[in-house]
């Protein structure tokens, strides 16, 4: 592999797609970028887009996005023509395969090297499937162009110790959740949690506390018994393989500030259970890491905006957010 | 009905029961208490439990417990003798009906319009449980015993604008969750807040924002169908009866600081959904409050925690603010 992370040394390179091209994403990529020098020192950010779009947006926004440009160094853009002109706020699956192939060329790169880390800008699902390309989301695309058989997404806010919620499941039917856990899928999880954790995240020994499903973590198979036959056995096993990961516990026990702190990360074992507190206490600023993949990929954690678009009104935080985790999670693994 | 809540002018009459005897209910009861005149200058209460008890746990944490009874108007104890001596941290099932004595005496109490509201105190489901009573907790039995078919369970915060979640659905394992939901058992939850958030707590247009039961409300019904076929149905009906209840809304966009600013409570459909957030926010500061009552009761949300009773360690803000809240539901239901 001679990927770009061996390359101590030179800058990182971190590509940004900037997503559906009627949303925020292009706006909120200038205004990210527009304190890179300041803000990631060590950094190169290719940002992967129609170039004429951004350059519209980005003065929309009142970036000086030819000067960003200008020395060719700390933003280069990778210009990928639009399928037809977009006008902010108006979908058109014209573009839908423009979408697709910023999101293809970022991976693509990423696996062969070129880039430390990806960072995407929220994309619209329905562009994809009506312009007909099946598509489920980021994070399964992701899984499937790098034929990764099982990935973890994790939500975190920024700060020094962030909160940061991984997912046992993630876009099912509250009824299906049960039936779709189970004690391997519960230990594969917690292994790509612990290793990323440790590897891209920086932290020697990560500690995971993880819920149960039902209220109260099932009190005792009176609420439930797949605490008792799929999570308590499935942390036996992760613990016997060195993973530090106790539980179960009641979610509404665990997500209070005193237990919080023992914590490097909570894995939660559905979508309500860990994202509407994670949500709640990171105010916006929350990002979106897929963890298990071969490359390091981050994300905001909202949606496009179609209403805010063009308008300089969207709020780049969680964009931001997005870069910093992802050129400290790049750092971490050139580091080790 | 001779109640108390006619009786315009006089005191508010709060009865406390104090709860497992091993638990830290007594003391805290005691700390609470000691300031009332200060904090509650228009309230009278009469303190469920045995006498002797309280005036050593009191003592334990530094209350001086004779001056508080001294002029048996501020404070009054009404005693029930314990089944055996109790120590502090040691659970007996010699007290489990003692717990429920309590219970009775104050429920009983205010079905007869000698008190205008009553607070719990902590109890141990398994002392009652092991005294032989088949017990699931202080909502059902309040339920059972004021002859009421449905109530709803209901945590806030404290505040000007207090954060207020309610379930409509308590403590069944996860996957029973979806069948247990219907459109008549969503409006009569409704109905039941509404009219006891005009009644009992002076908004006189609450608003309720409802979440789905399916990530992201089941995005169309591609994540599950409940929210196409019982919640907007139910939220319809509802609507048609003058409840202001918009939804289902995606429970992670709705715990959002700025959608909860236009809310007066939150109904989420399940317990894990809507308290982990509940509970982060309010700093083990937060209350239980059963609605749907003829009486008004509410709770601290924490357990016996055993291992800090008689330690004075415990911390009061929960049940001060429950009492808090129960003086101001009583003061409502009084003025209207």
């Amino acid at each position: 592999m001679t990927n770009a992370a061996q390359s101590a040394g030179l800058p990182l390179q971190i590509a940004i797609t900037t997503g559906e091209p009627a949303g925020v994403g292009p706006e909120l990529t200038a205004q990210a970028l527009a304190g890179a020098a300041t803000h990631w020192p060590g950094a190169q950010f290719t940002v992967l887009g129609d170039a004429a779009l951004l350059a519209e947006r980005a003065r929309a926004v009142g970036v000086d996005w030819n000067a960003l440009l200008a020395d060719g160094k700390r933003v280069r853009m990778q210009h990928q023509p639009l399928g037809v002109p977009v006008q902010a706020g108006k979908l058109d699956a014209a573009n839908g395969r423009y979408v697709l192939d910023l999101l293809d060329s970022a991976i693509d790169g990423a696996v062969a090297g070129a880039f430390d880390a990806i960072v995407t800008a929220p994309l619209q699902k329905s562009t994809i499937n009506d312009a007909g390309v099946p598509f489920t989301g980021h994070t399964e695309y992701l899984a499937e162009r790098t034929h990764t058989p099982r990935v973890v997404m994790m939500l975190a806010g920024s700060g020094k110790r962030p909160l940061r919620v991984a997912l046992a499941t993630t876009h099912l039917p509250l009824k299906d959740v049960s039936a779709a856990l189970s004690v391997e899928g519960i230990v594969e999880t917690l292994r790509i949690i612990d290793h990323d954790l440790r590897h891209h995240f920086g932290l020697p020994a990560p500690r995971i506390l993880v819920t149960g499903l039902n209220p109260h973590a099932g009190e005792n198979g009176y609420l439930g018994r797949e605490e008792i036959e799929i999570i308590t056995p499935a942390l036996k096993l992760a613990n016997e393989q060195g993973i530090d990961a106790p539980g179960p516990y009641p979610a509404d026990t665990l997500f209070q500030p005193r237990y919080l702190e023992q914590a490097d990360c909570v894995l939660a074992m559905f979508h309500d259970q860990g994202l509407p507190v994670l949500k709640y206490a990171t105010f916006g600023e929350g990002i979106n890491i897929t963890l298990g993949l071969p490359i390091i990929r981050t994300s905001v954690d909202h949606g496009t905006a179609l209403d805010l678009a063009g308008t300089g009104r969207a709020d780049a935080g969680s964009l931001i957010a997005a870069i910093d985790t992802a050129v400290s999670m790049a750092q971490h693994r050139r580091a080790g």
